[in-house]
């Protein structure tokens, strides 16, 4: 035993969290210009080592995931909901392709807000988001949430500014009571790089195949890249809270990102440690009745 | 040329397509206890070989889905909704994740139907069922569905034996209107046998793990299995239609099931054939304005 202690003593201490790594720190201002896009912190360390990573974490992540809704068949009220932000093309989709593909997909509760529609915007901005949440048991996924109420909203001047200053404290109360309701916030935003998205925009230009996925408007909204950025710093400095933290993700590499986004997510999954329920008939009998039938 | 031709004239018959071996005939009464529910009609010749036919499957549902989704988005209306019906551990949750995981998940609106709630039960049977249905562009999948409404209800005798049999003839009129609407349906029934299922249920009982999988009412829906039997027999040949056909697939072989199901999607989307849309704004303009934002 003292030999073990003492082996112990010595070891080196584990890597921190992902988590703490990439943690907006509460309350702080934030400069965009000072993260790297092409970073990997706490990463493997390159592509190879990152697909090599994925087969056992897909693993633990569906594992994991079962276990939630298993729980939630016995009561268990907890959820998690993935909140995907970022620049057109920073990888709000690929990650629910190859992140969220993991996870068995009857247990996945996905939506992507898009423009408002008439009705959407008869009601409080708050609204359809509170209909698009995950059940007990579930994951759910924003492609896109409640912050499109104040980034583009803010970039685009689509509200007075002084209901716009209202909302950040809206989208926290919002997600304090989420947080109260037994649902895992893992707010992610995807840090794109100037250059790269340039770059990703004209591949899709190039090949007729994606054509689909580009509109002349993603141009304007590259005009207006520094007022994103400004309009995201806001946002992730006024509601990166204890209940509900922001997490930068550099987002230039595919691969980092999709294995930063599952680690994030089986770190929050592992924290809460859903248990299989236990049975809550007699297992025995319902042997011997099960037998009876033949 | 005329050699090509001979060739082609020597060719052995392409095999028929799966639907057209899996699909119960229109208009016939069924026996199911006339098909084997271990056989394996059009499929590998065992699990090995079963296993590795998914990668390429699973990656031309894939693009399949893709060009679906894009198609939606320049205005195309085609969906493709999934129907699985079966007894317990028939197969329907496995299904979902084995064959469905095969997609983005962005992309399929899946709904299980449980016991009606209050609010459902106030209303028209298949009131539930609409607001359930894929977008377009969207694969829909339904862990059991409308059927359950002349199946449980027939045999637990949950409606006046009137109702139940308006219902056979509204059902064929929503999934005519369905076809008619742009949705391809693929209605599945797992075929399972008697034994195989008591085996299934033994081992959920066996297993901690799987306890949450298990309820005493199984024991009871399966003591009832003949007026199940009955029902469905009815089920698949009231409600067998050109617009909207059953396939039958035995489900006592997991990797059959994965292989069969899959395959019938792939010809489905094969059949609808989706491209993906051309551009709808000046890809030169677009690149020229692009390199302009720097």
């Amino acid at each position: 035993m003292a030999k073990k202690d003492r082996k112990a003593g010595r070891r080196k201490q584990p890597p921190p969290a992902l988590r703490e790594l990439l943690r907006i720190p509460e309350g702080e201002p934030v400069d965009l210009a000072s993260y790297d896009s092409r970073a990997t912190p706490g990463g493997p360390a390159d592509k190879a080592a990152a697909l090599a990573a994925v087969p056992p974490l897909a693993q633990r992540l569906a594992g994991l995931q079962e276990r939630l809704y298993a729980a939630s068949t016995a009561g268990g009220g907890r959820r998690v909901l993935l909140i995907l932000q970022g620049m057109d093309t920073s990888g709000k989709g690929g990650t629910i392709k190859h992140v969220i593909g993991h996870f068995n997909p009857a247990g996945c509760r996905i939506r992507a807000f898009k423009t408002p529609t008439p009705e959407e915007r008869s009601h409080p901005f708050l609204w359809r988001v509170r209909r698009a949440l995950p059940e007990p048991g579930e994951i759910g996924i924003f492609d896109r949430s409640q912050y499109e109420d104040v980034l583009i909203t803010r970039v685009r001047e689509l509200v007075p500014r002084r209901d716009l200053g209202r909302r950040y404290g809206q989208i926290n109360r919002f997600e304090q009571g989420l947080a109260d309701n037994g649902v895992t916030l893992v707010k992610v935003f995807l840090h794109l790089g100037h250059e790269e998205q340039r770059d990703r925009l004209l591949a899709r230009l190039d090949n007729p195949d994606k054509h689909w996925k580009f509109s002349p408007s993603d141009i304007e909204d590259r005009a207006l890249w520094p007022a994103y950025q400004e309009a995201y710093e806001l946002a992730l400095h006024r509601c990166s809270t204890s209940a509900a933290p922001w997490y930068l993700v550099p987002a230039d590499r595919k691969w980092y990102r999709n294995w930063a986004i599952s680690t994030l997510l089986l770190e929050h999954l592992e924290a809460l440690d859903p248990a299989y329920p236990e049975a809550d008939f007699d297992v025995e009998e319902s042997r011997r009745l099960l037998l009876a039938t033949g």
